[in-house]
């Protein structure tokens, strides 16, 4: 029931599905939708369930475990705030206590027991639940809320105790909210607001109120989930379900931690496939920030890095502030599949036109001109000597008229605009009330997308409380950054979900012959020596410098000749690392002397070192190239990470790298390679050739799929450099460092 | 009068001011404040008069001409608001117009020649303000104001009658605000707001709109600026009569172009020797914003990276949106010089101290474990599983009785602790109100920063409206993101300030000896040759590679010989860019017939491809240190700047690079180095050793000072690469790029 933490499968059970399927692996490319039971090649679920929580959040009927109404008790505040809840749903409340006849004029069962019918749902205000759980696990109760403090969140005591609960409600059938969870589940919504409406989910009650108060602005709120201490359900059950109702036009998170990474990206893959945007607050941008979250849900946080990318893979928009989150949520649950690109600014003024556009565009939105033809059709309106192309400056008295609503109206009416961003600066009521008025009307009349950016610090005035926060389709800010930046989501998730495939329905599900290869070369505990690391790579078809290992001078040559002049000389060894700085690689040899004195001076130097050698490495030298890393590494929250960076100063220094989390695409391996600060090298730069980037995607999709299938034995590989070719001419790995588990 | 526009002086006049100094010239330090008539040695001005604007904002007597009182008429309305503007300011009104008898029940004069009084004011309304300001110029008016539009801002045309203007206005010792300028100078202040006042700048009366209305949200605002087309005073203007006015505590600007860029940092400058802080949105982000503006204002927007370390030189706070404009200026003006830089976050709830902590920390403020002394002292109220090390998590309950004033009297009492900062994610009146009056009364006892974020998008609750608004002392935001970055810029403006010594106090007023040997050099319109431009470096004392010119193959291993094993050649003549491209360089030439077969190759090589040679370089072979590049260009806004990156890919990729707008100290050229993305590699990476920092120091001083002395003349340099040597060991030039102009 849990069935959310999934350990990667051991070599042994890997190595039973070992499928022939030729000697090279492909990309991770499959196609098969996921189902139910499937499992990528590590073990990881392809497919999560979407749980049934109709009858959470309106049950017929609702058990109270610890109700009462006796006078300054604490639970007697929330037992009045559910019986008023469980009123408006319109689901029969039974208190439960074991010495109340009645609770506000509730006949009172004296236990679980004696309730009088099957409930749907139990809510336990109780200090020790675990008691009252075994007790459920009896009635078939389906859901179960735990208010009660003191679990994961408190330190290693609270978590074993949360740890028994999660067992007793596993064993009940039980789906359990919390612990350490409140009321907000059963606020009371507004009824009367149209259009889609945003679900919400928050690891804190006090983080959810701001977004939750959005219903006082006039946007609708359908859900409210306080996911506590996710015992049990948890984030992600709540994400896959709200994406599957109609009503829910966009989804806000607040997350401090996850409780499985693996689930959570499931749930955003459901997201994605529907259509529906998720925006989330994900605390852990600092690791001061991660270690206080964590002390405050007992959960992981992971690394910042893979979160963002996480998150991006599977569309989720990661914001930093609640009016981020607000502003964001309320724009893509109103906003239509956007009909074009194009953003237009319109205003009453040439400063706040032009001030708007350079924020605007300097966030990349697309701003284009309009059409001459337009724009003649807008200066019937608006006087010849303002500027109409993009931003659109009316100069003020067109509003006044009724030439506001036409000139309104022809923006919209431009097959290139999708988006209508109105900055109204400051309240100057004979023009702006109109003028607000007129776009709130046009907004009825259109599936584009109209914003306006309400200026006024005050916020108190009409044109702004009763004309705009009265709209269900104009979606008004009160900052022009918030507003520049959830037009920018909108129009990246929509080109996102447009061209989404899932990456699970393409992951792995078997091993692939090179896994057997790569098998007999893993070394339990160590680290590979650099020959037998370049093996793991061939193995996996990553090409490698034609290379051999040798142990005496005379062998040194005759391999050199076999190489092929000139060659490169390095030190092989299980712990050697920095061989450059030691001194420990030799370049561009071309005479069998050359390496004959290079073979004596690297195990001269290794010996004065103190560095244990399996021998000498003679090896092809390559071509210059593009010196990219390609690595794995391993993610408390989402397991083996594949990253890639460029070589050099630009990873040592910038750390300019790109990461993604297994399964993914070849799509998500070109766009790591699209992140990259220095990006241009691959281009080529000062008359250099441009790389052979199909050749670096295709090594980061090897390595994803070594990552994949080696699991939690390879702990780390460090490809460095992969020397990327000049374009037809493939990449070649010269280093590489494999440390196994 | 206007004095603003200053071109750079002739080659020949700065040739007069040559004095002898020694052979090397030092950095640029002289230590002498600057005086009224003082030019720096490229002609621009060291010291800017301060205007006295006192009769302009609070005039004794003002006249209106084209004053009008005719229902209907545009000028009617404007002149009823100038009626009242006069009463409360108690000036006397004198309305001007040919035909009119009265106006508004004042006696109207026929022309401002029959007016009954000298006025200090004269606002025109007129279409045509020429003739009117010919005929003030008898009168001996001190101030005029023009409202009408059609000048600069629409084109050639109007730039033309602008400058007639301009001209006028000049000769007639009248100090004039516009043309295209509005009422914002005279509107209704709130007079009842206590504590330091923000004082606004704007170059559109819209974009100024929102900060005026601070004052509707309890911010007091004592002057506003719309300096509209600048025809005479300007930004710098205001920015330095404000900077010099006791109840002004802050400065927010609109900008969206400046007439003259060295003007506005003169009066920066001022702001900043005064501890005034300058708040600035900047107009230009984007080539298209620039233009926009541009088109919107006609005045310069100058290269967007060149405005933005101009203004960090002189302590501008820039920031991009009106409400960061209004947030920050607003905390700006009410907050005390820090007693430390410590922040603590302080909440009601874990999860949202643990958020506001997290942004807080990655936008680099300082947030202080508290003391264990502290932290017992603050859980005598808290409960002992909160945590109180900083974020401070009170639980909720010790705000609802005394407990919640001990707690933040005993957070502001620690010497760490600068500022409080306590978000408020939702309303809860139990809790909240208590919490915020508490905040409001501790502020008024402490002169430390309280900030406080109210988090609900609704604000219209009474704890926000009538408690907070209602303080002078605490700073409340709207959103964390506000709060944060005005908190910074608080932090970071104090330690500017209190470390800020005048750049134009230490400018070079005299020539160098340098420039004597620099202008011989000097080729009008023409790139020096690498030669050439190596001598130009020279004559500045920056070091070059030993090297020699020659013209013969034998001539290159005499060359070789006196300069020492290895060399590099190189082709050099006057057209050669690119040289490693065209294979014009060989390095590592160890021997005389190396040398020999190298200078036959580059001759080939150069006629092959066609280029012209002075000859071929023989130089010494540098060793390995940090490539950087330094060099000159010319900014429309503050003409010359200094630019330093890191060579190689970060220059070419990644274009890291920091630039300064002469004069700048010492503090300066070392900041440009920390604004490095790449900077580590100074430090050294790898095991390599740290850079010999204080030479690149030093040299970027000098290329300053050859910028100066050079002054247009010198179009461009660009020292590509720079090589600095391990510490102590300095930098050498080993290719460099000059044009004349």
């Amino acid at each position: 029931m849990l069935g959310s933490t999934h350990g990667t499968l051991t070599t042994d059970s890997r190595r039973a599905r070992v499928i022939a399927c030729g000697e090279e692996p492909g990309p991770a490319v499959h196609g098969r939708p996921a189902q139910a039971d499937d499992l990528d090649v590590s073990g990881r679920p392809l497919y999560a369930d979407v749980p049934d929580l109709d009858r959470f959040f309106r049950p017929g009927s609702v058990a109270v475990v610890g109700a009462s109404d006796a006078e300054g008790r604490p639970n007697t505040g929330v037992t009045r705030q559910l019986v008023s809840w469980a009123e408006r749903v319109g689901a029969r409340l039974h208190p439960v206590h074991p010495t109340r006849a009645s609770v506000f004029g509730l006949p009172c069962a004296a236990s679980v027991a004696d309730l009088p019918e099957q409930v749907d749902l139990a809510v336990l205000l109780v200090a020790d639940p675990l008691p009252v759980i075994e007790q459920l696990a009896e009635t078939k109760v389906k859901f179960a809320v735990v208010f009660a403090s003191g679990f994961a969140e408190t330190g290693e005591q609270g978590a074993a105790a949360q740890e028994r609960l999660a067992a007793a409600v596993e064993r009940s059938g039980i789906r359990l909210l919390g612990p350490n969870t409140n009321l907000n589940a059963f606020e009371r919504f507004r009824g009367d607001l149209t259009g889609p409406a945003i679900a919400l989910i928050t690891q804190s009650g006090h983080q959810g109120r701001p977004v939750f108060a959005l219903q006082e602005l006039g946007v609708r709120l359908s859900h409210w989930a306080p996911t506590g201490n996710e015992a049990d359900l948890e984030t992600a059950d709540f994400l896959s379900y709200f994406a599957e109702r109609p009503e829910v036009g966009a989804i806000a998170c607040y997350v401090e931690g996850l409780k499985d990474g693996r689930s959570f990206l499931l749930a955003a893959d459901r997201a994605a496939r529907r259509g529906v945007p998720v925006v989330a607050v994900k605390v852990g941008r600092t690791e001061a920030g991660a270690r206080t979250a964590a002390s405050h849900t007992g959960k992981l946080t992971g690394a910042d890095d893979v979160v963002d990318a996480a998150m991006r893979q599977y569309g989720v928009i990661r914001v930093d502030g609640l009016d981020e989150l607000q502003d964001t949520a309320t724009l893509l649950a109103r906003a239509r599949p956007p009909r074009a690109s194009g953003v237009v600014i319109y205003s009453i003024s040439g400063g706040t036109g032009a001030h708007a556009a350079d924020l605007a565009t300097a966030a990349g939105l697309d701003l284009p001109a309009l059409s001459s033809a337009k724009q003649a059709e807008l200066h019937q309106w608006i006087p010849a000597y303002l500027n109409v192309a993009n931003p659109v400056d009316n100069g003020g008295h067109p509003v006044g008229d009724e030439r506001g609503r036409k000139i309104i109206d022809a923006i919209l009416d431009d097959p290139a605009v999708g988006v209508l961003i109105c900055p109204v600066t400051g309240p100057f009521p004979p023009l702006s009330d109109r003028l607000v008025q007129d776009l709130v009307d046009a907004a009825e009349r259109t599936d584009k997308l109209v914003c306006v950016v309400w200026g006024s610090p005050v916020g108190t005035e009409p044109a702004y409380r009763e004309v705009l926060l009265g709209s269900s389709r104009v979606v008004t800010f009160r900052t022009l950054a918030n507003c520049i930046s959830a037009v920018r989501a909108h129009l990246e998730h929509h080109r996102f979900v447009t061209g989404y495939r899932s990456p699970f329905d393409q992951a792995p599900r078997t091993l692939s012959p090179s896994f057997r290869k790569a098998q007999l070369l893993m070394r339990p505990g160590q680290q590979l020596s650099e020959h037998a690391a370049k093996q793991l790579l061939r193995a996996y078809g990553i090409r490698v410098p034609r290379e051999q290992l040798v142990t005496s001078a005379a062998a040194a040559v005759r391999a050199a000749g076999l190489v092929g002049y000139p060659v490169v000389m390095k030190a092989s060894g299980a712990q050697i690392a920095h061989k450059t700085e030691l001194g420990l690689v030799k370049i561009g040899l071309t005479s069998a002397s050359q390496v004959r004195d290079a073979y004596r001076e690297l195990t001269d130097i290794a010996r004065y070192e103190g560095v244990a050698l399996d021998g000498v490495l003679v090896c092809q030298m390559v071509e210059r190239g593009v010196e990219t890393v390609v690595g794995v590494t391993h993610d408390d929250l989402f397991g083996p990470t594949v990253t890639v960076g460029l070589g050099g100063v630009l990873v040592e220094v910038l750390r300019d790298a790109a990461v993604r989390v297994p399964p993914f695409g070849e799509d998500q391996a070109r766009d790591m390679l699209a992140e990259l600060r220095g990006r241009a090298l691959l281009d080529g730069v000062r008359g250099r050739p441009p790389a052979d980037v199909d050749a670096l995607v295709e090594v980061v999709l090897r390595v994803q799929r070594m990552a994949l299938e080696l699991g939690d034995d390879l702990a780390e590989l460090d490809i460095n450099p992969l020397v990327v070719l000049p374009r037809g001419q493939g990449a070649v790995a010269l280093d590489a460092l494999a440390v196994c588990r």
